[in-house]
């Protein structure tokens, strides 16, 4: 409407963007046509590429452009602890965050009865083999604080359970920088179930 | 930094859209990764068509692919009314609204001082020939409700006013949906000192 077909299909195209409506479409067509012709040459030449030349880790499941993938790869990195994760979205998160040094294994999917979505059970038995043939000593279960996130932990636990090896989960609670005031029940309430114990110094 | 090149040059090249942080890219390159193939082929090809295509209409200056744009063009539209508005992310605001009939004039840019923009006196000289030249009964001036866009506005009127057409503006005031305990003091200032009248049924 008012513009003319690539346009348009364009808009069309980058509505279907997670989180993207029609307004946000809108700006990133019109943006695209300010920028100089070499970044919208980049863009679509990186696109092609990354579809060409990307595929899963066969370790752990990363989206990588070299078997194994940079994380699995790397002798820098603590072999002792597996931190096993829904998706490479998160697993980029805890990356970004710089926070561990560890390896991942991405379950590539949760499980959600009322979508329908459940997890391949061959990741399962992928997850088991691995930790069973690494040297881990510690397995984090990183799943995400809400009902599918705690199916998924459960059903990744059975299949974890026969390992012997050491399993933590992350910490529920308080997000930092929020308040008590705008906290929402159910997490008031999980802040309040692990509640830790404080240790008073001793006098000297 | 934890996943390969493309996928991290892509991130980069999405966050640098208008609006889009660091998280937002991620997820649109991990949601580019999980469509189907044809799906970042029409993407790619969709966006070298409208850069090569798309150049801007010889009478209005929206974004087209044809000359005159399908606007201009159109031989339904009330060719009486003239919009003269910022540039054409605001046009099609009015498009989608189907609230306007008339022609455009797309400005191309907005004066403002303190970013060092300022519109071409190209952009005048052509303004104030094309509505010397139409059959315009009304010019509307569409400009923002910001100090830019009554900079603007006052710019478009001095290249106006010797037309000696009828000029009017968009009106400012309280936005529908809205409310007065939560407008600013600018917005209530505007909709105090526009205040209409009322008008009272007579009895019969």
């Amino acid at each position: 409407m008012g513009v003319s077909g690539p346009i348009e299909k364009l808009m069309k195209l980058f509505a279907k963007f997670p989180g993207v409506g029609d307004k946000t479409a809108r700006r990133f067509a019109l943006f695209l046509l300010q920028q100089p012709k070499c970044f919208t040459e980049d863009l679509t030449s990186t696109i092609s590429l990354m579809r060409d030349l990307t595929f899963s880790c066969s370790i752990c499941g990363n989206l990588t452009t070299e078997n194994p993938c940079p994380i699995c790869s790397d002798p820098f990195r603590d072999r002792k602890t597996l931190c096993v994760i829904e998706n490479v979205e998160d697993m980029l998160s805890l990356e970004q965050a710089c926070i561990f040094s560890g390896l991942y294994f991405i379950l590539g999917g949760k499980v959600s009865p009322l979508d329908g979505e459940d997890i391949d059970p061959e990741r399962f038995s992928r997850l088991r083999k691995y930790s069973e043939e690494g040297e881990f000593q510690e397995l984090i279960i990183a799943t995400n604080p809400s009902i599918e996130g705690d199916l998924t932990f459960y059903a990744v636990l059975d299949a974890l359970k026969p390992v012997g090896t050491r399993i933590t989960r992350l910490a529920f609670g308080l997000p930092l920088g929020g308040s008590i005031g705008y906290a929402d029940r159910v997490t008031l309430h999980a802040s309040l179930e692990s509640r830790v114990e404080v240790r008073i110094p001793e006098k000297k």
